[in-house]
């Protein structure tokens, strides 16, 4: 497959955007990103969402969209793996583009989520578990994390506080991203007494819904390299793509403290880019619950088994750690608006390599990594950016 | 792009499958193509689906049927395009293999649609519309359709009688296919008495909904040539594959009687096969609404502009016709299981190339086209198959 660059990215604000509507907020992303690419026109459109058709009424985005921005004719299509839909519409992207069937694409995710009511939101992302066997239990879909995260405390003993600085990370970092949705920084003491959610689970474990939108432009490499690149930006290239699953429902799955799906997509990343975690210069991984930082980070080889905590109690998730994660505040403070993530994440992780990210920059960062989980480990998906 | 080959084929019946869920319709369907193909394993699954978030509450459905039908870890995504999702489906795996990042992929639509209440699911098809501009007026998807049909009228000068050979055809088909939902021909009288729908669109100009799924493999044809493949039928090569969508709303095309996204889409597919409307025998296109199969023969240069009935009344579409198309009974009685009709279509192309279409077989059928449509014409997807 022929390499794969991103020349430009465009994103929203994750917040309450009750004057907005879904194709607008999509527009919003996508101009910015053509703007940003410098670009009047792609070939093709691959939109990550998850809950348009339960929330808004509304499928066929694709099209949708492709009309309201001004993208006559072109091939789109909406492409969905729950909380993962953004960054599976990067990689359908990434093979249009590398197959040779388009010279170029943009992967844009959108999510409105905050004009329904909580219970029927609630509902709607219940539908990113299994329904015949999870949420026909009355499972919610924080019920369901909050039962992996109390067996992981009682399985390697630790206790709730432990998982504090990942939260604390996040919004800290946030406190810099004009596109995030909490950019307030919180201290130990308000992790500890936030108001419990499903035990273990308390708010400041979990991240907030939001509605937002978040696009990138790519094409082929080796086009730039020919010098037709008219965007001002430096830019990056995807040196790693990969998508693996598990069981839907947690009881189908081997060990339900293991994301075997991010190992398996991890290691193809990892093999596809030449690197391993050590060159690793920042990590966006998907914070949906404090649970997931921890076993991301181990599943993808930061930390050993059941040891991923440590990671952020002895300090190396922060932007000058060994290994930063949710560097403009990720899931937990930037917020979920769950179809958009996966490319909320490619962005954060191309303003790193480009040197755009402000207070939060990881120093001298080249290489990085972004990964996108749909359900509670079901379908995960693994990116690695370099800088060129 | 590599070269794609079809080597397994299978479906369920189109019926109200009551006593199947989702992921056992889509398993049935998928195990058939894999024996057909004599495989054990692919490298990815795209599930074609339109209304499973909305009728079953069940999204990340890439990942609950690859774990279901035993593809452990496999990349899996669903593909949303309305009701042309099918195809969609089909062609993102197209270029996923295409690109080499696989060397083989199950691409499969399903749909549930009868266990819900029927203004439910009416509603829930209003969703391949425009929510802001076209279902907010209160428009079904058989009342846009409707609109459309009246246009055409008035301007051609058709009667409704006219459309008659369409449906007919389609039923006469179908009786000798055991897969159809609809398994009984239709006469004129019965078609001009039929019970009315939306004006001038009556029962038997709609094709019925259903439940049912899908599924073909695919693999490189190089790797069929160097004698890989152990499947006992001839394989079938996928010589064109194109994608293009129009703007969502009616009211929003440049003219709402013509299929722009349609004729975009088959020109490049044409172009792609090297073929022209003259070389296709049989075509298995979009019959939702009768008025459908005139507007699509028309954008795809098998009748002039505003000809498309005389196609029928001049016996053109039977098996032994110019142009045959429902030769299984097409959306109007084989049945539209939205999510999984584009696959449905391919199988029968591929029926007919192969030879396997018993009583309403093509004679010779050396080409055959296939082409879905998501929405009352936003998103038109073509594939033109070729027997070896």
């Amino acid at each position: 497959m022929r390499e794969i660059a991103i020349i430009g990215i465009g994103q929203t604000q994750v917040a309450e955007h009750w004057d907005k509507s879904l194709r607008e907020l999509a527009g919003e992303a996508i101009f910015t990103a053509m703007l940003d690419a410098q670009r009047e026109r792609v070939d093709g459109l691959f939109i990550g969402n998850m809950l348009s058709g339960v929330l808004a009424r509304q499928e066929n985005i694709g099209a949708l969209i492709a009309d309201w921005v001004g993208l006559k004719n072109v091939e789109a299509i909406k492409v969905e793996a729950a909380c993962g839909s953004g960054a599976a519409a990067l990689r359908a992207a990434i093979m249009a583009v590398g197959s040779g069937e388009m010279e170029s694409a943009i992967a844009a995710g959108v999510e409105k989520m905050t004009e329904t009511k909580g219970t029927e939101t609630t509902a709607a992302l219940a539908t990113a578990a299994d329904a015949d066997y999870e949420a026909e239990q009355g499972l919610s879909f924080v019920a369901i994390n909050a039962l992996i995260m109390q067996r992981y405390m009682y399985e390697y003993g630790w206790k709730h506080t432990d998982f504090a600085p990942f939260s604390i990370n996040a919004h800290a970092n946030a406190a810099h991203n004009p596109y995030a949705r909490l950019q307030e920084p919180i201290s130990t003491k308000a992790y500890q007494q936030a108001r419990m959610i499903a035990d273990p689970i308390n708010l400041l474990d979990a991240s907030p819904i939001g509605d937002g939108a978040a696009a990138v432009v790519i094409v082929p490499a080796d086009r730039l390299r020919t010098g037709s690149n008219s965007s001002n930006h430096p830019w990056i290239k995807i040196d790693g793509s990969a998508s693996a699953t598990d069981a839907l429902a947690v009881h189908d799955r081997r060990d339900p403290l293991w994301l075997s799906a991010a190992e398996k997509s991890v290691h193809k990343a990892y093999n596809q880019a030449g690197v391993g975690p050590q060159d690793i210069d920042v990590f966006e991984l998907h914070d949906a619950f404090s649970i997931m930082s921890a076993l991301s980070l181990e599943a993808c080889g930061f930390a050993e088994r059941g040891q991923g905590p440590r990671m952020g109690l002895e300090g190396e998730i922060t932007p000058t750690g060994c290994v930063p994660i949710a560097t403009r505040g990720g899931l937990k403070a930037r917020g979920h608006p769950v179809g958009a993530t996966g490319l909320y994440q490619i962005i954060e992780v191309a303003q790193q390599l480009r040197g755009e990210a402000g207070v939060t920059q990881v120093p001298n960062a080249r290489i990085g990594m972004a990964q996108n989980i749909g359900g509670s480990g079901a379908t995960i998906i693994t990116h690695i950016l370099k800088i060129r």
